[in-house]
């Protein structure tokens, strides 16, 4: 999508570490108008799976899946960080690895918010490595709910994470895909 | 608003310790068509403010600004919660002390986020003893923006943090104002 590669080049930063900041838009501050573009591009794409029901993580990807959720006229369920505690039975839970940060930590969604009766897009800001989209994932299936498809506004292709959760059978639909990217070169989409 | 207290009295669930459990329609799981008839009347009451930023609070105040920020055209920001580490110099932040928990914490928003030219709508889900709030305002204060009104979703007129901040002069229009509460009598709007 060409009006969000654009907002990257302009206004993404490309921070040490591989790290694409798209802080001034897309996470602590969000772009709402900018946001609802990408919306109706995720409504075109997915508008003919009944969707029931968005499924996103907190905090940077709940913004932008309200949006898209007014478009489909469906409600947003976010997954919870839950650190410490063991989730309670009242939960659906899967467990997030972070090699970057030697940590690990349960994501969370109360079972009365899911079912086996919804058809879910997942919907999230960022696609990288792929570990927080096989946790909302594996929510879904232990609810018994139907990924109909995923809905990223940036995915990293070199960090391969994408192409291993497609290869699994699932719909993924980025709207922009970042092929290469380091602070001397910028930014190459796919 | 009508709409708003009739889905509390349906889907709100009273806890006990003073608790109202909204999860299913304005916290966890988002009603983003019941949000969008929220964002309408909040613009309806603002529109004249000339309005070029929503502030909100992580996680639960994301959704409804996000929709709100659709109907202003503006972007939202949202304040970070921020534990151990003290903030750098990049930020605005102000302490949040939760007399519930025994704990307090820091919410930040980067300086480059929010400045002097913006007049600012605060948004939240929750208005109860008024701490977050109080922290939004004095953020947005330190950063010389000018604060032209509060929405919020559901007031509890009777913790009298919203009266508080109604004497220092600030406008808040909170969209079900509840004036007493318990898991026998029900619900009592104002």
């Amino acid at each position: 999508m060409k009006l969000l590669e654009d907002k990257i080049l302009t206004d993404g930063i490309i921070l040490p570490g591989n790290v694409l900041k798209v802080d001034s838009f897309l996470s602590q501050q969000i772009d709402a108008p900018l946001m609802e573009k990408l919306a109706e591009e995720w409504y075109r794409l997915f508008e003919n799976e009944k969707i029931t029901k968005i499924v996103t993580i907190e905090a940077s990807g709940i913004g932008i899946a309200c949006i898209a959720a007014l478009k489909f006229g469906v409600p947003v369920v976010y997954a919870k960080k839950m650190r410490g505690a063991n989730p309670s039975s009242d939960y659906y839970s899967s467990k997030i690895v972070s090699y970057t940060h030697g940590t690990s930590y349960n994501v969370v969604i109360p079972k009365m918010h899911i079912s086996d009766s919804d058809n879910v897009l997942i919907i999230d800001d960022f696609l990288a490595n792929g570990s927080a989209l096989r946790a909302l994932i594996k929510i879904c299936e232990n609810a018994g709910a139907k990924v109909c498809g995923v809905g990223i506004a940036i995915e990293k292709t070199y960090q391969g994470g994408a192409d291993k959760i497609r290869n699994m059978g699932y719909r993924i639909e980025s709207l922009a895909k970042i092929k290469k990217m380091d602070d001397i070169g910028g930014i190459e989409f796919c």
